[in-house]
């Protein structure tokens, strides 16, 4: 019996999310939430079947939060696991593989010094995620720990889509370049595509739209990706919840020239702009929509831009890619906003979507096609999940 | 008889463009360049029929350049006109327009303190365009002088096009929206392309490309500009000579925290990013595809990365006009380089554009098609003139 059970850790500032997945089905076990790590009133949330926890603790870093997860797994009256060693392995999450990383991996020593070093190109996420793969790896012993990186998808893009035009002694030194995100959700829902339309990746073209409160788009040919609309971070390409996605970079001088110091700039180009820069509401599609349709015209610019945005990457993929089969939406607002998919995919004959709006009904975790049956792009709205990636992954390289 | 004379200036920072032209035949009578201003070696170079003079002359202002081009124009032995009076009109290229001029116009006192209060958004040409506008009203006077905005043709481009997801009040305080330039070029390049293809604006839709040092690229519908790629300013959009073109907002965060100054970050992104950047090399396609021919790799790279940005371009503005009809290039790659528009054109058959590389010949001042006879979308070379365009705004303004 080649069943595994496999722990899947997502660790963000001052977050851990978990799941316990059974493999290779993808039984989902049991999910967890600890939350405001560090800060007076953490809390946890762990889900399982009917039933729910959610409580108060003290969690003063990753480390306790590690513990404070195994406690809630392993607790006898509303756990879900009789002991730590029917854990099979454990599956990371990084965000930043640097160049080195194209597949997920198991964890070294390596490893771990890589994730480390590549902190530079994401201290936001590098430096947590490495805290909660050591206090996971000190207290869950004696099996293995993968990690999955957020850009290693990426790395198949030719050089000539992820250099930037700027001066090349800036790549040799820091190693600035397109390196492109959420490779887990692309690569998660391109298969899915793939196998709910019977299709091969190797005569099979997509363009994957990840749209939730991070937002990306990435070409997909062969099954690999081609090229994304986040680059050196994750602030470039698309209107994000709170992101502003493309700028010209000569604002931020602008910006700089006007007394704005560089810390004002890149947190309002990072948490005051994108949905919520432009409508001055609320980085909530839902809001926003609500708004809206109240007359708001703010909102609908909001909107507006948030789509056309879409529209125009979409094109841009199309056109050198030579032909798309499948256009994907996923995420938050992918799956879920009805208008929003309209809003993009309405209106694009010309590089060969028709767009049905009887079939655009679907939110929640459905998947569906929403094109019309003779339409030369299958529009199709998959509900991603990264978590289930993850896992995947870990049971690919460990037991496979 | 309706004949009138046209005098088009157009000042850089250091230098003083001008030409005289008959029309409406739009005949050049003379042009001229005054280099060098304010340095201790400026020249002047004249241009009529076959007569060529080139000296060196004190000039140490604008307003002596003015001079001196009235000197050489009226120069009894090898000048063109006998009489000041002879000038019908004064056309002047302005570059921002801001929000207020969608067309050109006749200068005013309102004028010339609009293009004052403009010098914030474009602070190295709207003043040295004032100057030279200030002289020439000095001193040829009793007629009319018009002004031709870089900005002004894309006054048109909508809402959702020309506003960044960043915070609204940004656009509200300082007015940072897509502003668009080359506007004289890409209007000139469209109507030439819709007279030679016999075709009305009203049921044609065009893109078209100015790759000169600075490049960019328009959506038009209709006859109207609705998408370009430079921005705020002419740093966003396309690779260019010197310039970046489209970066990751977040590389200028990195870059100042890594101890650049803001200073050396913009002078980097304009003056030693785009092709000069990536090739190491040079600015000038000719000496990159020279040394990309001999094998040099990051010279290749650069002349990728060139056209792989502008191929994006198309595919996103192809996208979002729902149809496109003509693709037209110009300016100096645009008009010369074979090389360059095959790897641009070619292969973008999923948005129906065929090219043919037999046809793709042309260099120099040529107009012609360089697609299949059965492409869905005609490829065409168009040579632009931004200084007869210039003259046929103030013939159109003043006589018509």
């Amino acid at each position: 019996m080649n069943n595994k059970k496999i722990l899947v850790i997502n660790c963000g500032s001052s977050s851990l999310k978990y799941q316990l997945f059974l493999m290779p089905e993808g039984i989902n076990l049991v999910k967890g939430l600890i939350e405001r790590i560090g800060q007076k009133d953490s809390t946890i949330k762990q889900e399982h079947k009917d039933k729910t926890i959610e409580k108060k603790v003290q969690v003063k870093d990753h480390n306790q939060a590690v513990k404070v997860m195994l406690e809630a797994i392993l607790n006898p009256k509303d756990g879900i696991l009789k002991n730590i060693k029917d854990i099979d392995s454990v599956a990371h999450r990084v965000v930043h593989g640097g160049e080195k990383y194209s597949e997920p991996v198991i964890i070294t020593n390596e490893v771990v010094n890589d994730i480390e070093n590549f902190a530079d190109l994401a201290p936001l996420h590098n430096p947590v995620n490495l805290e909660g793969i050591k206090a996971a790896m000190e207290q869950i012993q004696s099996i293995k720990h993968t990690a999955t990186f957020d850009t290693s998808f990426h790395q198949s893009i030719p050089e000539y889509a992820y250099m930037y035009a700027i001066p090349h002694e800036l790549y040799e030194k820091f190693r600035i370049r397109r390196y492109g995100f959420h490779g887990s959700s692309h690569s998660y829902v391109a298969n899915k595509a793939l196998s709910y339309c019977k299709r091969a990746k190797e005569n099979t073209n997509l363009i994957t739209c990840h749209l939730g409160n991070g937002c990306s788009i990435t070409a997909i040919a062969f099954g690999k990706s081609v090229d994304t609309s986040m680059g050196f971070t994750p602030l470039e390409g698309l209107v994000m919840g709170t992101r502003s996605g493309d700028i010209d970079p000569a604002i931020i001088h602008y910006l700089l020239d006007k007394g704005y110091t560089d810390k004002e700039v890149i947190d309002m180009l990072n948490k005051k702009s994108g949905l919520l820069g432009v409508s001055g509401l609320s980085n909530d599609v839902r809001d926003i929509e609500k708004a809206a349709k109240e007359g708001n015209k703010q909102a609908q610019l909001a909107l507006d831009c948030f789509a056309y945005r879409i529209k125009k990457y979409i094109g841009a993929y199309s056109a050198v890619m030579v032909k798309v089969d499948i256009l994907v939406f996923t995420g938050g607002i992918g799956q879920n906003s009805i208008y929003m998919r309209e809003l993009i995919a309405n209106n694009l004959f010309n590089i060969g979507i028709h767009f049905d709006k009887d079939k655009n009904k679907l939110i929640g975790n459905h998947i569906g096609i929403i094109s019309t049956d003779y339409s030369p792009v299958t529009v199709i709205v998959i509900p991603t999940d990264e978590e289930k990636k993850m896992a995947e992954d870990s049971y690919t390289l460990l037991f496979q």
